[in-house]
């Protein structure tokens, strides 16, 4: 079982750039994509040649595994441009380990790094001018598995494939988002699949949440499925509440994802000498801190939004407003990250990664 | 939003049937399709035209929904022939229902009555050689409902398409199971989507299943995810535990699904005098009842295998073998179930739908 080196990406060229069609001031979030993808099949135990070619439709069987089981992971990252036109990329690695932590976890094959890295860097190289410097800009970049044997067996596939997409996404204020606390619906069991970056963990919030925006609310913090008592996270970020000067979060377990943000969050926290207690973190004490006052900000991290301030939630009922914060540690963080993000700031923790 | 009339199916026939290549004693379970599916496209709101068509690989485009969220619902069903060549389903109402139900819970729309059973029937006429009489014999059917719309922002798509393949099934005897009761691992959570046939559960089974099958047994009865104390159900089956002459099985929740043979069995139990609790099913008290030699039998219910005896069962590293049973419910609802599924016995409860 060799796999190919990675020099040897099977290249195919668009005849013809679609960028000029694109209004890159109005991009809805998810819904264009670049003039090329990279895809590579998993058959017969192998990763096969990697392939780059222009972004397109493809054919598959309708008894693909995928369709039927749901075996499918995904990763979201970004690529960055400086003012100097050059492209970086935020802590690739950790992205690389992670969707093979979903894909051992849905009993997928894990995919090399150097596919990964050397496939994502020669797609970016091609596809470059639909990267737009200017903080808050970026390429959203979703790399994703799916299983493609054409077989209805309740079992683990035979073949599988690697693909990388890449949409622009435009810096935008998406104003203050109102949550609600989960009391009835779960997100993710223990022992299940909750810390995956599963394709069936997402479907599975998309009716909640629409309950949860017919009542106002725009997301929701989910809570342990056993009791609800403790808060865990909402649908593509992790939660940070600050009380007082402090941050608290839940740690990390077999149903929260481990979130690339939030651990770049809570190393930025020490470097500005700002305490994060990780640990759970019951609905009851948020709520007697918002009712006496000292809880401050609570906030969403995650790569797509970066920082979400959460400006209200309500709990059984009852419904919590947080009152605006000056200086917000969410805007501190948001600000610190897209500095290191866009190479504008030092990035002594080595979290850039350079395209060349 | 008016739906076309459900006569108005757009039917393509295939050239030639693919089914004299077909060796209907070897069949390996769902690998083999028939010659034509059933396609109906939900865009802007509404049902689309239904379509026939020669099964066929289809184009998707690498972003659409199914592929990152896991929108994704199906149904597995029979048909059946008689010694007079007459096609029958069985209960196909619950079928419809419980696709609707699974559908709801992953906010995507509900597919109208008259189309799948108008659209069934008629793929079942032009597909009937492939289906074989004789008890046990069978076509499998699967339904199936995905998102299509190509946009990856975590919401539920705007397009969707409702397919149905059908691949011959052969009467097999799968020899008895040795089952592991789930202590780490779990397959749904409260207030999350176990009770819908989503793909993305499925999945989530596949690891645990494997690390099982190391340990010698085909599968892993599933517990709790709170406590692990209470046992629920199988992969793809209800359980039934016989304790003396009585059967326990776990309540429908939202962590079970529903299944059809599962409510059979309760309805075919009362009809034959037995005595059926339905409750929780402590681990413990099958523990101790397999001490005790109350344990008589533990089985498997579904549409695939119909009913599955277990032979042992592993719990905190302790094995406990359940004895042969000479008359064991186990065959007594086999031998119903099919007789009633095959038109041979009375269907006292209509529960046969003949395919005209
Ligand atoms: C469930 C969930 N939690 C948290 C996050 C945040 O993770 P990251 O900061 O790595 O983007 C994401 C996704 O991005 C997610 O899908
Ligand atoms: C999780 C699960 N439980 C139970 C069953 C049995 O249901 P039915 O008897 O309707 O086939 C199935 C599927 O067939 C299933 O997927």
């Amino acid at each position: 079982m060799t796999n190919p080196s990675n020099s040897e990406i099977d290249i195919v060229k668009s005849s013809k750039s679609k960028i000029k069609d694109v209004d890159f001031n109005n991009l809805v979030f998810g819904r264009i994509f670049t003039d090329h993808m990279f895809v590579c099949d998993f058959i017969d135990g192998v990763w096969q040649q990697p392939k780059i070619m222009p972004y397109q439709a493809m054919s598959f069987e309708p008894s693909a595994r995928v369709f039927h089981y749901g075996q499918a992971v995904f990763e979201g990252m970004k690529a960055y441009k400086d003012e100097n036109g050059k492209i970086w990329l935020f802590r690739p690695d950790e992205n690389h380990k992670r969707i093979n932590k979903s894909a051992a976890r849905l009993a997928m094959p894990e995919f090399p790094r150097d596919y990964f890295l050397n496939g994502l860097e020669t797609l970016l190289k091609m596809d470059k001018e639909w990267i737009k410097s200017g903080i808050g800009n970026s390429l959203y970049i979703r790399p994703f598995v799916i299983a493609t044997e054409p077989a209805i067996s309740a079992s683990p596939a035979n073949s599988y494939r690697f693909i990388i997409i890449c949409s622009p996404a435009k810096a935008y204020y998406s104003g203050k988002v109102r949550v609600l606390f989960a009391e009835k619906y779960s997100r993710s069991a223990n022992g299940g699949v909750g810390f995956a970056k599963a394709a069936g963990n997402y479907a599975a919030q998309f009716y909640p949440t629409a309950l949860a925006q017919e009542k106002g609310y725009q997301q929701i913090i989910w809570t342990d499925a056993s009791s609800h008592e403790f808060l865990e996270e909402a649908g593509t970020m992790n939660i940070f509440f600050r009380i007082n000067d402090s941050l608290v979060t839940a740690p990390i377990s077999d149903r929260i994802l481990d979130g690339i943000t939030r651990k770049s969050i809570i190393q930025l926290a020490e470097d500005n000498g700002i305490t994060v207690e990780v640990k759970r973190v019951p609905v009851t004490e948020i709520k007697e801190a918002a009712r006496n006052g000292s809880l401050k900000e609570i906030f969403g991290a995650g790569t797509a939004a970066v920082i979400s301030p959460i400006s209200a939630f309500e709990h059984a009922e009852e419904v919590f407003e947080i009152p605006d914060n000056e200086d917000s540690y969410a805007s501190l963080f948001k600000k610190q990250l897209l500095e290191i993000q866009h190479n504008v700031s030092q990035d002594k923790h080595h979290w850039r990664h350079e395209v060349k």
